[in-house]
């Protein structure tokens, strides 16, 4: 944890300001009270044990800012105490990630003195936010003053407040110098050079550092393909032969990658300690609930939830709701089609102006439905995936990602890629003119001076909250969707995605650093349900490959007699590319073979210390 | 342990005796001297600290016997030790699987007074067999009397002794008073029950139990198939939505039926303790050989191979030699198919008799050819797979079976399926009967009076050898082959494989008690790559199975017109078959969440113990 500002500009005592919390402005005083007791108190008896602080603001321009903004932090004691609560692990003297205790501190590498800078920002603030979340309701039966906000024993305090609309947001403030260190070395040099992912993962979390590791991954991986592309593009890309090559190489490489990609992300997980994190063993996320009960791994008291229940609630509600949403949208389509079969019909009849402008009528209308109908689901599918009660945030976004995507590839199969392109950009570009309108201003009020604490939290309040990585890795899907589906029709796919990507890089570090609020760090050890998407994706493109190569008048010329022998062929070489791709994706390991070795040693270790515990356990009885 | 009979009617020590051991009957004295010194030493000089004994044959009808058999038998304590260096788990107090230590051996469940019977007959030869595996050359240069039998440091005693012939063979002794327990509770009885498997696995050990356990699950699993075919081929199976309705049931089916054995297998496997002994502890197999130095997990002192040479030499060699055989044998299939035609277009200009025996010669001549080119083709797999030099047992067994299944594969690809039935059934069938005889023999002279141990020994020296489950496994999975690939055509199968596996099993279960030397427990957690050779053979059905119902004349029938539509619908619906297929295996867990969580929290609670323990370092240091 670097010492960066601290809060000396104003009356309050002196720490450094980690979170901000921002209460409504007519929250009622004795509620305030209560809350920063709870957090303020021991943890022996329940408390947090944070620092937290009271952001007066003078009035500006005559209007009168929220008094209720708060500022927590922590001494290093505590945080180091909660890392080991949270469970991070970190290297060991030995090479080996363990997970890090306060009582061996000293025995981990890079810890000197008081263990000052041990910690990343990034993991001080995530450290905070899972203590703030963890502060659960004792016998309180309602928030003080609030008697119909409703609370029991186990039930996380933050999060009913928040519900509630008592707790406007809390979010981790930047800290300027480490931000101006990162920018410099991510995105204002301008020599080539690979991203600065530890730096990234200091700051920002493993979440965020592992989608920058992916895309630019992703972007060196589509170089080749971008080369052997150009000179199809340039010569003769009609030949048949080379034709097939191509698409053979696309499969094989996009199977390869994908594998590949899973080692690399194992790398980078293990040396950032996430990897030997077990999910199990994680705490459970904020928003899950369910009765005070004892974990079956830990023995930690903790809110339990029957996963039949769960499943019950995804076999019988999610799953057909998700369905009957497709079904819908199938019928949407069809009555699109019907009424611009209508349209059509008219304007053939009596062909005017008129009647020409009818023929756009269902094409937007059809637009506008689907738009509304996707913002529709998507609301949805979250409110079910929160319904579901999955004990970890990392479970609740894959439900919910898988469920966005089996919508999507709907519109993908139905031919409406184009169509979804523009849904997906339109917004994206408008939003991105409106990040950098608030950037200017921010710019011009800020510059590139110091600003003093009070400022530095009334600007990062008012800027756009970062809804997480869902949408830039539904771009990249997107992308390896044309790259992997089309590319043997329209080789140059990669050589833009290439471009694209190279801006991409630049506009979202930029994005992170300057035009959003901070986001939380959100430990991550892999990408989640996204890299079933983009092996799913993967085996779609095998199909469509085939496809397109049977459909080329060059091979039908091959087979002038007989049209099913031509098809059987092709179904037979779908078959063995099918074939192929599942024995490579088995043949490559996961793990590269010394992080393997790495995991088993900690297992083994563990397995053996615990052998000698039980032994010292029976000795002492 | 149960301590059946014991060596007191020879003049020898008295102790159980557990392991037979047989050498050459030219046995240098010298040798014999060192070897038994060898295995009587106590541990901290290198010695397995076991007790061993000769055994005097006297002379049978003017034969003189082997003078050089021994018997192996340890002392309880040193067994229980010995369960700790092979890293059995055992039940601890609490419910949970924990690695056994013999500090700690009063707090496991089943551990009364000295822990006579805690230990199965199966687990302690098993430990003997890993005790005298594990016998390793100190400073010999070669074996005492035989300057040319050369040893280095590390190198395994017996397997250097087996492989020049000096030792004949090692094997486990039955217990004739077990046995006959067991045999009464597993096959004379007449009513209808399960296999007692925990019997079985006490035995036999965790890998046969594990057959046995699939034999019976697969037996059940085919019953409704069965069911479901009598109707299908009693009455009007002809009927084309009826026989789709049937191929989709067959798949579903035998996803479902893959996916949950999964399940049964671990459950299976955590009671009895196999599944949480991690691959990477096990002791390497007694065949690993290379370098002494240091495992980098365990940290114990171990012969090392780097896997990039095994790499090198299972994708340079073995892998391009598999292919090669392929070829091979589709080139001997091709020239068997001209001289076929050959065969006829001479019998159809000159139609009598010679040349009708004529048609018959390629076959036969096809069907010799096959048969040793398979016989080579095993033997050089073997070997191969020897000088791979896997670090243990378990991928051994999986290269090898990986190996044949291949060759396999080509023969039935290539629709000589029936014939390979006939080679598969036919050894087999000779060496049932070959059995019975020595059974009969053996019955003549045993009969059920209980045998003194010399009479005994002598009678199972002479007993053929198991030679593991591979045949077994390879008969359940060419039964599994017919009835999902051909049972939409033949509703009938799926009934007579009932039939046959309710025979096999009491003939399998009379065959292991009576005909066999008693095999060497071999734990084993799951049936291994016999799980991926069915779940291909499931994904080869739907395949097989679609193409069968768009071969048939009644859904021609329905597509008079165009033939390309028909292939194209039947791949669509194969297609989605097959993704459904995938969904299902993705969506069924591979383990009960009840034995996942007993898993994580052995996991969690290592991880605590661990850290406490790195704590407890610190302080002393």
């Amino acid at each position: 944890m670097q010492l960066g500002l601290s809060v000396s500009d104003s009356d309050v005592s002196s720490f450094t300001p980690l979170v901000v919390l921002e209460l409504a402005d007519d929250t009622k005083a004795e509620a305030i009270t209560w809350l920063l007791n709870r957090i303020r108190d021991k943890q022996k008896i329940g408390g947090a044990e944070l620092l937290v602080d009271q952001l007066l603001f003078p009035a500006q321009d005559g209007q009168k800012s929220n008094p209720n903004v708060f500022v927590v932090g922590s001494t290093l004691q505590r945080l180091l105490k909660g890392a080991e609560d949270v469970g991070l692990f970190k290297e060991f003297q030995d090479g080996i990630m363990r997970g890090f205790t306060y009582a061996n501190r000293e025995s981990f590498k890079d810890f000197y003195g008081d263990g000052e800078g041990f910690l990343s920002d990034a993991e001080c603030q995530y450290i905070i936010k899972h203590e703030l979340d963890t502060l659960r309701a004792k016998n309180e039966e309602h928030v003080p003053g609030y008697p119909k906000v409703k609370l029991y024993p186990g039930k996380s305090v933050v999060r009913r407040l928040q519900s509630k609309g008592v707790l406007v947001q809390y979010f981790p403030l930047h800290n300027k110098e480490d931000l101006k260190r990162l920018s410099f070395s991510w995105y204002k040099k301008i020599k080539l050079s690979f991203q600065p992912l530890d730096d990234i993962r200091h700051y920002f979390g493993e979440g965020l550092a592992l989608y920058f590791g992916f895309l630019e991954y992703f972007t060196f991986a589509l170089v080749p393909m971008a080369l052997i592309g150009i000179p199809y593009y340039l010569f003769d890309w009609e030949d048949y032969d080379k034709y097939v090559l191509f698409a053979v190489f696309n499969l094989v490489w996009s199977t390869v990658f994908l594998e590949v990609w899973k080692r690399c992300s194992a790398t980078f997980a293990y040396g950032w300690g996430t990897l030997s994190r077990k999910k199990a063993f994680e705490e459970p996320r904020a928003g899950f609930h369910g009765a005070l009960g004892f974990n079956p791994i830990t023995g930690r008291e903790e809110p339990v939830y029957p996963s039949s229940k769960r499943q019950l609630r995804i076999y019988l509600v999610s799953v057909p709701f998700v369905l009957l949403c497709l079904y819908l949208s199938f019928y949407v389509m069809m009555v699109y089609f019907d009424m611009e079969n209508w349209a059509i019909s008219v304007y053939n009849e009596n062909p005017n102006f008129g009647t020409g402008i009818l023929l756009f009528v269902p094409s937007i209308i059809y637009a506008v439905v689907i738009e509304i109908m996707n913002l529709l689901y998507r609301y949805a599918a979250e409110f079910l995936t929160n319904w579901e009660n999955h004990r970890l945030e990392s479970s609740f976004q894959n439900h919910l990602v898988l469920k966005v995507l089996v919508s999507l590839a709907t519109l993908l199969i139905t031919s409406q890629i184009l169509n979804q392109v523009m849904e997906a950009f339109l917004p994206y570009w408008l939003q991105r003119r409106r990040n950098k309108k608030v950037h200017k201003r921010m710019r011009r009020v800020m510059g590139d001076k110091e600003l003093p604490l009070l400022e530095q939290v009334q600007l990062e309040t008012e800027m756009n909250t970062y809804l997480g990585t869902f949408d830039d890795y539904l771009e990249q899907f997107l992308l390896f969707g044309y790259v992997s589906l089309f590319s043997c029709v329209y080789p140059l796919a990669a050589v833009l995605v290439v471009l694209n990507n190279i801006t991409e890089v630049y506009s979202d570090a930029f994005k992170m650093c300057h035009v959003f609020k901070r986001p939380f760090s959100e430990p991550a050890a892999n990408i989640g349900v996204w890299q079933l998407a983009f092996e799913t994706m993967s085996i779609i493109a095998v199909v469509t490959n085939c496809a397109l190569i049977g459909l080329s008048s060059q091979v039908k010329a091959y087979f002038p007699e007989s049209e099913t022998q031509m098809i059987l062929i092709v179904v037979a070489i779908e078959h063995v590319l099918l074939a192929f791709k599942f024995i490579l994706a088995f043949v490559i390991p996961d793990v590269p073979k010394d992080i393997q070795v790495k995991l088993a040693k900690l297992e083994f270790d563990s397995l053996e210390a615990l052998k000698k515990r039980k032994i010292l356990e029976a000795v002492e009885t």
